[in-house]
């Protein structure tokens, strides 16, 4: 019963059968080959951008470095949340991609930027002084780091604030098929028409191999960031296979359908933790990620059970003192492993 | 009748089936599965190298560039063959990952560099000056991007010139498992027991959907290729996908079978040309590469039969003007597809 | 009367009778000169570090960014106050100079760490997790940007908590030659003694034309500094220049002499200030720069007067409103100034 | 007798003088001084560019990495020729400061690149290929680095290749005065009239301290500039002093004067020369450096008599052997010192 990561979950079968259908014959290497062209075609036609610049990479940090590298100048900060991805979890890959830019750690409750509060942080950023960093890119995640989502009008309110100060607005949406199978929106609606300048289309999360999308509605951009895919050693040589996964991905809404299967399943999850004593959910799950404080007990209980997921804080202290938990389903976790999860909490 | 890559080629079967079987249930991520470990085992092993640094990868540019950064400070000289991939091909990715290092074209006939050439290449970096850049690691590709290939004895000589100065050698083994297959040698004796201080093992061109090794045989940078790794976007989350490949790869022999695979069909190739009015073999194919130049009439009957592979240069000219291609063979080229293209050729 | 900044001030008499006398005949060039040798043998003798790295170069941000460059890994964080010059006013030097390391900012009043603030910084970050940048060094002002500074044991607890880490210390030492002055104690004492292992040595605010020295106590970084400093455009051709203000510096204590002179203007703008209805000193000042809060009617009638100091907010509102204001007197402020500052405050 | 470099010589008495004349009391720091104001409008005068970006830095070696940084992408390939002190003497910093940019290195006699060899080098580099650097600036030097000139016709074609790619000309102006000087044209007919767009202004190894201006003649790039300049460390506190430097050099024609001189002295060396046994001007001088070899035993007998040269090759072999030397005049060198130097040689 792994609830660890949905970076643990395996391949859906409609992804693997893709890469085996694909593994016909020869193709044309370097994405010169029809499953790349599908996929590209999918994207622009999924979030109605025929315009669209995109870029097939093998993970997300890629392609929130690449989507960054393009948008910011060495010499630009980049405001995002202080427990954003791009600041906490990519080991410099930002500043590395960007040759130096600046990371400016916005705060807010639930890892959401409020867009005064994003005021406030361009503000201060002293445009126009040489001795200053100057204003780059805002980076926003959807779902965020700590399970919850932006709204609609947050996020149009965000880019307002972004656009307003001449800014662009890059949105990590490792997990946006989560958000926007509960939204219930349009995959436009919750990127460009609300505002979203580049988009990291995550696949591998929701039950890829191993496949995102740098999608920028700029295509100016287009060529540049081509070069640093390649020269950042993000071209894939047997392109097919990174095509087959997205064009499959893609294909009659799979991708909200394997998120909703997760989703559905985290509600069941938050729907049990209402009935254990103790337990307090921290931050209200929009997808298909959790987290709750357990009195110590019910996750021993658990663990001993052969549960697994991520502890926020060492487990120590009395029976009885509540631990920090995050939970998350992928789209392979079962109603069997939700029940069982709870009646080991439950003990 | 695809000749024109080894990057054009299918996933072999067996890879395809390890892909397939690796596919079951939860798996921790980023590496902590047992598929990377066995890889990592795996190459250890058949490198008699217990202690080697082992690093997964998706694509050869990237392992390359890993390596050279490894082994280069940003204001280092890297030496190499003014057609090496790492120099012709890769968009600078080496001078990326590196912080700027300058990369020095040494020459040398068939793609090869000779000791004494780059003896007085080193020799010619004004090493200590503190206006030059400084000398730093040599980099050789096996098989050499001219479908040659060293002999040991001449990674000896490069490795002892390396050596004597303070230097690390690095081989760029994108077809290494086509040169073992060839020679009969061991892939120690090919490698470290030569001199060879890091290596990528490439995967993808022979048989892989996408996977290499950065393997450096000095355990002592491990952990800065692990942050390099990370830092460039190359870290896989879903990791057990890329330790499911090479395991398979490196299993009973598979690599060295496929190699000489592709290495028996351009020997059927290369014995055909040889009974081809006018056909000129430029480089005698040390395994699956071979650059010739043919009459343009015979040539053009092969395009037009549906064969495809390289030109080297602009197809023009009078019907008996000779012009340069390049024919590939990988792993999944039949015997049938190769008396086809001699059968075309000869018209 | 310009209390601007320390860098607005002249160069002193000393300094320029020296570069008048280094510019007698020819001297080879690069730094192979007598005054530059006179110079490194200065420092080192000043500082009481007979084997100390010595680099000179012209202006501070690049002292700063060589000894951080030296110090730091691409991957690492460098934590400095979030009020830091390296943070705050060099445009990201120090990411351009590291190749991408991040600085970490760390709270505390009056511009200053605490070793227990730093202590939580350093643990914050998830050293050995390769998702994560790793701990790198740890960076003070002395005088800090508020014009407060560091007691001896202050910067010994930092530099324990920092060396229990393994990590190194750094030293913004623009001004201090001021903090010493004003402690009384030597050079080595409030550097290498009290746990510092890189300085970056301040002249230029101090009465030279443009001069620093990044000193680096541990000597096995000096080849590395010296190519990162060419590299970085950083070595002087007529090096003689550079070296004959610094060795003029440091003679026969000029250096304190000048800082003294400077601290004693402050001491009198800070005694008269007390006398002055409304005013309210922010930062008790150390050195040679304070921060005081004067009634708008007050300061304006010293900018009517003359005056020139930097406002650190909007100059609006009521005129009894206070208004933040920030004075700084270089060695060449006379009494005379000082006394019609006061006045004009005073009206 | 120093020949050994124009950067060995003293600082020309005008612009010491005008130092002393700057060292008058307070100015606004980081180029809000009048010396500086002056300066730029000097600069726009002379070369009759009244829009220029004028940005004034220490040395030469910033001034050509601030150019080509603001002209050349990351991956982009520049053009110079393989003896460019960009390639030879700078230790990457090109590299460094354009992010990774690839120097391709172009041959020619006398360190001169000529425009067909450059068209045939452009041409070698596959732009629109994403595998391959792209095509970037082209950079010569002026004096070159064997003390030959270009011609205005030869800039003139090399612009013409140039532009006609659609890529930027770069001159590395270290001794551009030397030429202009010599030439008798316009500073604007030796840049910008004949395709220059961009120039590093030499000042240090002709009279000055150390003072260089990048000059780019297209205003869209100042900002740009601005900021690598600070970012990169050259952004001067007492600005004054490079602009008061700038201000003399340009004055009343000052700089050519300076350069004249130096000139004049060449010429008597080149005319002495003529008449040594066995003495053989490698490069006819076109401003004040010579390459010249000479019997052993005539060197042998200079350096026992005090001068100072550089030696190309070991000093070793019989008296009658050729031994190549590198003679150099700045401003400052006498008649008698020319004199004296002949005399010795001859014997």
């Amino acid at each position: 019963m792994n609830f660890a990561s949905d970076n643990a979950g395996p391949v859906a079968p409609e992804i693997m059968a893709a890469l085996a259908a694909a593994n016909e014959g020869s193709a044309m290497a370097y994405g010169r080959d029809p499953w790349t062209e599908r996929a590209v075609a999918a994207v622009r036609e999924v979030f109605d951008a025929p315009e669209a610049s995109v870029h097939l990479v093998a993970n997300g940090t890629t392609a929130n470095a690449l989507s960054l590298a393009a948008l910011a100048k060495p010499w630009d900060a980049i405001f995002c949340h202080m427990l954003a991805h791009v600041e906490m979890d990519e080991c410099g890959a930002p500043e590395f991609f960007t040759g130096g830019a600046k990371l400016r750690r916005v705060a807010g409750p639930n890892a959401k930027i409020g867009a005064e509060v994003l005021r406030g942080a361009i503000g201060a950023v002293r445009e126009g002084d040489q001795h200053s960093v100057q204003r780059g890119p805002v980076t926003i995640t959807q779902i965020t780091e700590l399970g919850s989502a932006y709204t609609l009008d947050e996020i149009r309110d965000i880019a307002a604030v972004t656009h307003e100060h001449g800014l662009k607005l890059h949105m990590d949406g490792a997990r946006i098929a989560n958000a926007i199978a509960a939204a219930g929106c349009s995959p436009a609606e919750m990127t460009w028409k609300a505002g979203v300048d580049a988009l990291s289309l995550g696949g591998t999360k929701n039950g890829c191999m191993g496949v995102e999308a740098v999608v920028v509605f700029d295509p100016a951009l287009d060529w540049e960031i081509t070069l640093r895919r390649k020269r950042g050693g993000h071209l894939w040589s047997k392109h097919r296979y990174l095509g087959a996964q997205m064009a499959a991905y893609l294909d009659d809404g799979l991708w909200l359908r394997l998120a909703g299967q997760a989703n559905a399943r985290m509600a069941q999850v938050f729907e049990g933790v209402a009935g254990i004593d103790g337990a307090k959910v921290e931050v209200p799950p929009a997808g298909n990620m959790l987290f709750v404080s357990l009195p110590r007990a019910a996750h021993a209980r658990a663990f001993a059970g052969g549960a697994q997921y991520h502890l926020m804080e060492p487990d120590e202290g009395p029976d009885d003192a509540p631990i920090l938990c995050r939970v998350v389903c992928d789209w392979s976790r079962s109603e069997e492993d939700v029940t069982r999860l709870l009646e080991l909490w439950r003990g």
